[in-house]
């Protein structure tokens, strides 16, 4: 087997990402992905730009939102050879004593494209043939999306569903998401496909304005809003919804500092907050608040494997939307893309195709 | 009915206690107690020195870990009369939804004693019929208990038997209880009755000296080590014992900043931290270590009544050793016990007996 193949790595911090020939070398148990689609993710940027560490040395391809098709595996990977699929962001090893029992997200053999591995950001990638998502290419096509644009279910759309399923949303759930960006949107459609009615609340008026119409019932802007008026605005509606004062579900999906000071302040008794989205900022909180609302603070690293095909069900069946928040761009203008996703120029995802 | 009574009433923060006569009246569906001990916690000195609110107006009775024996019932509650009991430190209502759904602990109209009614620093107590924990005589005297002494039960057992309920303790776990104190300690003794192995961590030589004899397989002195330093240790133990390097079970029951800020700093990939302690203060904390662990932060307020016969249980079946760590003192010198629990003078819990 030989198949030409490019990725674009990163060197430094800060530096631009160099374009380097390789040559895919499934192992064994591996198999070799013609990549169709990779997104760019906020933790991409945390790694180029704020010194957030690779667990990989440097250089390293960046890149954990991959789509494609196996065009290569190792003699034990061979039943995924022709199949197109979806790469979750975190692959379990499946084996140890935690994938055993069922703790996959935490398997500390785990391999995450772009972070322990090469990554997604090139023509080819090699992963473990192992927990891909199928994605069944008639139905995708019925559903008006293409396979490049599916890539984000990867990480922005199993992250949130992950932390949705965990917390427990169930019809007639309230749930407020903090952050309706890249992730968060996600979240507010998938808390809605849950059942719950849903409260966005973001900096961005657009953001805002453009999640008005996929699911959420209430944008509230947290520029015109402190806390305390946040958590006000949410428990009138709730009355006027009938639902209910207590039990809410908070998702921080900003990955800021100011995100997740907004998130803890709308404990209410009973509630869940998870945290979706990372910073490496700290905040000050009163921990105490957990406990006297008898409230709970989930954390959400990753979706297993097994929980890709029902997210992506969300999707194939018009549930949750995806074309309205994607936009795909050539691999070859990543150094330009990065910079314009860093600096704001580019509010819908943006995924990158080596075609 | 007519019954001299008398309690403790708190006027005003930091200003002594008061002795008032009156007639304990119980309503339809409530009981009146004789108090046979009433425990001085930690929240009653918040209350009293550092201006914690309470929900009921002063001046208030306060007190929230009573056993004691029925001495007159309201006419739904007559089944109640002659029985000697533990009142839950805090009492759903048991009809309202939350209840209905088995969220007691968060019920909106539960009853706390010397919160939200008056407490049982009192020769009696005026609570609903309903939840009260049953303690047989017989069971007691076998364990070398008394009545008051198992009062503590009431809060200081029931609260972190909940927390470790809660958090999913099993055998094999490695649980670590931040603060060996007055609800640290039985923590510690509950954490290792669910098969954990434990280590205790405090800033009084005294305490881990005492906890070491009682269910501590290691105790660790928070002066001596920074939090670096201490997860260093526990994991050491944790390798040598043949325990799990992920899922610790991470008990903050020393209700100070200082003491939050260790339990958070313990967190491992798929820890539980519960937040059993309280203080007003704010910590600093990194809230996305959540999202990277892919752990959990859980409050714990109270405990089910449905949880205090198999909490007791573990008194009386000699799991959980209370006598080392509770002292009774006559009610009447209730002042002089506060300032000397508020001073550090009195290490074990203090026990308030009116008779």
């Amino acid at each position: 087997m030989s198949i030409d193949a490019h990725r674009w790595l990163m060197t430094a911090v800060n530096a631009p990402l160099e374009r380097a020939s390789f040559r895919p070398e499934p192992g064994a148990a591996d198999v070799v992905i013609a990549v169709a689609g990779c997104g760019v993710c906020h933790t991409d940027l945390g790694y180029l730009y704020d010194g957030v560490r690779t667990n990989h040395a440097l250089p390293l391809a960046l890149g954990h939102e991959v789509s494609g098709r196996v065009v290569a595996t190792g003699a034990a990977a061979a039943s995924w050879m022709g199949r197109t699929v979806i790469v979750p962001a975190v692959l379990p090893c499946g084996e140890c004593d935690l994938c055993r029992r069922g703790h996959g997200t935490i398997c500390r053999a785990q391999k995450m494209p772009g972070n322990d591995i090469q990554g997604g950001f090139a023509t080819h990638i090699v992963v473990p043939g192992r927990g891909l998502c199928d994605v069944d290419l008639s139905r995708l096509e019925a559903a008006g999306l293409t396979l490049p644009e599916v890539s984000i279910v990867a990480d922005a759309l199993t992250t949130p569903y992950q932390a949705v399923q965990r917390a427990g949303v169930t019809p007639g759930s309230l749930a407020i998401v903090v952050g309706a960006g890249g992730v968060g949107g996600y979240c507010v459609q998938i808390a809605r496909a849950f059942g719950a009615r849903v409260v966005a609340i973001d900096v961005d008026e657009k953001k805002l304005e453009a999640i008005s119409h996929h699911g959420a019932a209430l944008t509230l802007d947290a520029r015109a809003l402190d806390g305390k008026a946040l958590k006000a605005a949410v428990a009138a509606f709730a009355k006027k919804e009938g639902l209910r004062p207590t039990e809410w579900f908070v998702f921080e999906c900003s990955g800021t500092a100011a995100g997740q000071l907004t998130a803890y302040s709308l404990l209410v008794h009973g509630a869940t907050l998870s945290v979706v989205g990372f910073t490496m900022d700290k905040v000050e909180v009163r921990l105490s608040n957990l406990m006297a609302f008898d409230a709970r603070a989930l954390g959400n690293w990753g979706c297993p494997p097994e929980s890709y095909p029902p997210a992506l069900d969300l999707v194939l069946d018009g549930k949750v939307a995806i074309k309205p928040f994607v936009e795909l761009h050539p691999l070859a203008d990543i150094n330009r893309v990065f910079a314009a996703v860093h600096h704001h120029e580019i509010s819908k995802r943006a995924v990158l195709t080596p075609a």
